[in-house]
């Protein structure tokens, strides 16, 4: 058996600016980039079957590293062909680090997050800094790793770059990422660079761990394509800095990383995808709402995930082309129009407000399922609708159009 | 246009006992009985979309009334063109009458039912009676109707025979049911007579009604059905008595009613069936597990209602041809076979034991949505391969095969 392997390849550029078009290669399918990522956190995308994910259009799935790994474990999730054969999920697939979730999750999970030391190795302390008095924190970040709480059942968890990998090549995806620290926009510049020079260093022992675990499979198992994250907070040094170490180490992909504030995110991705190698695809990470889209096409980014669609379905935020709305609000009780006049999911085609409206105030599970078709439905098809622009060389007027009635409400 | 009318035929009967095979056809699509009806409370189905019933083979959705009435409203319902346009349901329908629900959520939700008299015409007056100290009623019967708060938000409610028609005429299903007391067989004979007295005077009135909503009616609406319901507890007499007086009235068809203690039901079923007129369709009220539907068939049963699958598969309970099984049980977390290995439903032709213990575990959406596929695929396979087992004359043999594999865990 020949296995498709990991490829990226550039079919259009555009001239005023850094966005491209192309097509990812992975042994589960091609990806036409650029392309919206779905999240499937706990090997599932909520309130969805994988059959209602092809009949949307979406090509790939991102499981979170940390979920599957308390619950049901990474071993069981192995044992069962790795998370997509689990769910029955057949197509391209994507797994992150997990560091967000353990600093989110595990550490801040339900408090501020507390950056505390905790080493295995003295030499490697970093000062201790930010604890709150009196609130214990469920994660303490060292140089060799971070130990965590579990969310779920407060059993303590270790977590190295080297673990990040094994978990990951167990979850078995066709894409991966380096375990890096997360930080908030609101860090100091001393404490992003401090970070920045950990990240760098896991960002190294993950591809060296990784490029082990690939060294060990036989030829009857998919190879696994391991992408770098950049960090490096809103600060253009060390955006540049952190862009020009991750590309030098041979990543196959790229992340990039961190919370954004609106006004940085144009800026601090362009700094990087200006320096990242253009022959490899970019994945901005957690990002998902329309306008940010555009900003992360417009300055090179290929891959995008986000829960932001399926997590507004459920509670009945829903996009349309004159802006969100919510269901919940009265008025739609009576409304006989779809969500979405020209919207051409199963939702809109089969279904008005007044009936998600019903549901919804109902309480019934249908409501979050029909609620994420439209969701997903409507953000995949922009980013497809996107990459289509790019290749008819008129992005920047679908973006003004779509911009234009998106916020003309 | 033509519109197809409410009919029954009879295709085949067995020698030995009451069973028969037959076809009710309605405006929207025939009914190949015996048949199980799937309860869609709220006109949804929980959990399930409509092309996921059609995929399972689901004849017949059966919407409450009480719970439509409240939320969305009935009137709104009717505005969306009856509660099967309203879901995007395109088949056969039913609506109860509402009477089950007042009983056991507007008059006892969460508590032990009251039955206290209130009344609109003091000549109609009936003892008080069984109330606890210190509990205030949720709802009141009367000759008249009954009063009664919603268990939504403790709003007064008073629904008569007559406005039980009003409401079910407003949601439109195809096959509807005429307004009863449903009495506990814990009552007394007395009360349980008292009781039988106030069904039949409902019969008449919910027939008077719906005759007069029927002729106002043109020819575009599709004509309803109405079946009338037979109660009488546990008691011979009374059994007999009701059967045969709601006989008598002229309905559709007919609506066993009451709750059964589990020895009383083959009985009670065959006292009433032997009464009721052949030549019209017979429906056993909130029966559903495999026992007591082998033992509605064979008593000339021809219809059937449950929330048991779907509340079952909800909390995990599975049906298999080896017996019930709990998915939360931790041995599936490991385990890689299906529910049941022949089945043909969605969920065991893609899944795994291991991923529904996960999704259950994880407490996902699509754990009950693929759960509720299995039960109800279960369920309403059973009763039509019983369908099968008379019209191949072996209905005891069929019986005895299954019920022997279904006990012998």
């Amino acid at each position: 058996m020949c296995m498709k392997q990991f490829n990226f390849s550039i079919i259009k550029k555009l001239d005023n600016n850094l966005g491209r078009a192309g097509i990812i290669e992975t042994p589960h399918g091609d990806i036409r980039t650029p392309s919206f990522v779905t999240v499937g956190t706990k090997a599932t995308v909520k309130a969805l079957t994988p059959e209602m994910l092809l009949d949307i259009g979406i090509q790939v799935v991102l499981a979170n590293t940390y979920h599957l790994y308390l619950e049901p474990g990474d071993e069981i999730v192995k044992s069962f062909g790795g998370f997509t054969k689990f769910m029955n999920w057949n197509g391209p697939s994507m797994t992150d680090s997990g560091g967000f979730q353990v600093f989110s999750l595990g550490a801040a999970y339900g408090k501020e997050l507390s950056k505390v030391v905790q080493v295995t190795d003295p030499s490697l302390l970093i000062p201790e800094r930010s604890r709150d008095e009196g609130v214990e924190p469920l994660a303490s970040i060292g140089n060799d790793g971070v130990s965590f709480k579990s969310h779920l059942d407060g059993s303590l968890h270790y977590i190295t770059p080297e673990k990040s990998m094994e978990i990951q090549h167990n979850l078995g995806a066709d894409i991966i990422f380096t375990f890096d620290e997360c930080t908030s926009p609101a860090e100091t510049y001393e404490y992003q660079k401090e970070s920045l020079l950990r990240t760098h260093s896991w960002a190294k022992r993950s591809l060296n761990r990784h490029l082990e675990l690939e060294a060990e499979k036989d030829d009857t198992v998919p190879k696994q394509a391991l992408f770098g994250i950049v960090q490096g907070g809103r600060h253009e040094d060390l955006r540049k800095e952190s862009a020009k170490q991750i590309s030098e180490m041979g990543f196959d992909g790229f992340g990039i990383g961190g919370s954004f504030a609106k006004e940085d995110m144009s800026t601090a991705v362009k700094w990087v995808n200006e320096i990242l190698p253009e022959d490899k695809p970019r994945h901005l990470l957690g990002i998902g709402e329309p306008y940010d889209l555009f900003v992360g096409v417009r300055n090179g980014v290929d891959l995008f995930d986000c829960v932001a669609p399926t997590r507004n379905a459920r509670t009945g935020g829903l996009y349309t082309k004159k802006g969100k709305i919510n269901m919940m609000n009265a008025k739609y009780r009576t409304d006989h129009t779809k969500i979405d006049e020209d919207c051409m999911c199963y939702t809109c085609k089969n279904f008005t407000k007044g009936y998600l409206a019903h549901l919804f105030r109902s309480k019934e599970m249908l409501a979050g399922t029909l609620a994420s078709i439209h969701n997903l439905y409507f953000i995949n098809k922009l980013v497809a609708d996107m990459r289509q622009s790019i290749l008819d060389n008129n992005f920047d007027e679908f973006e003004n159009k779509f911009m234009l009635d998106f916020n003309s409400k």
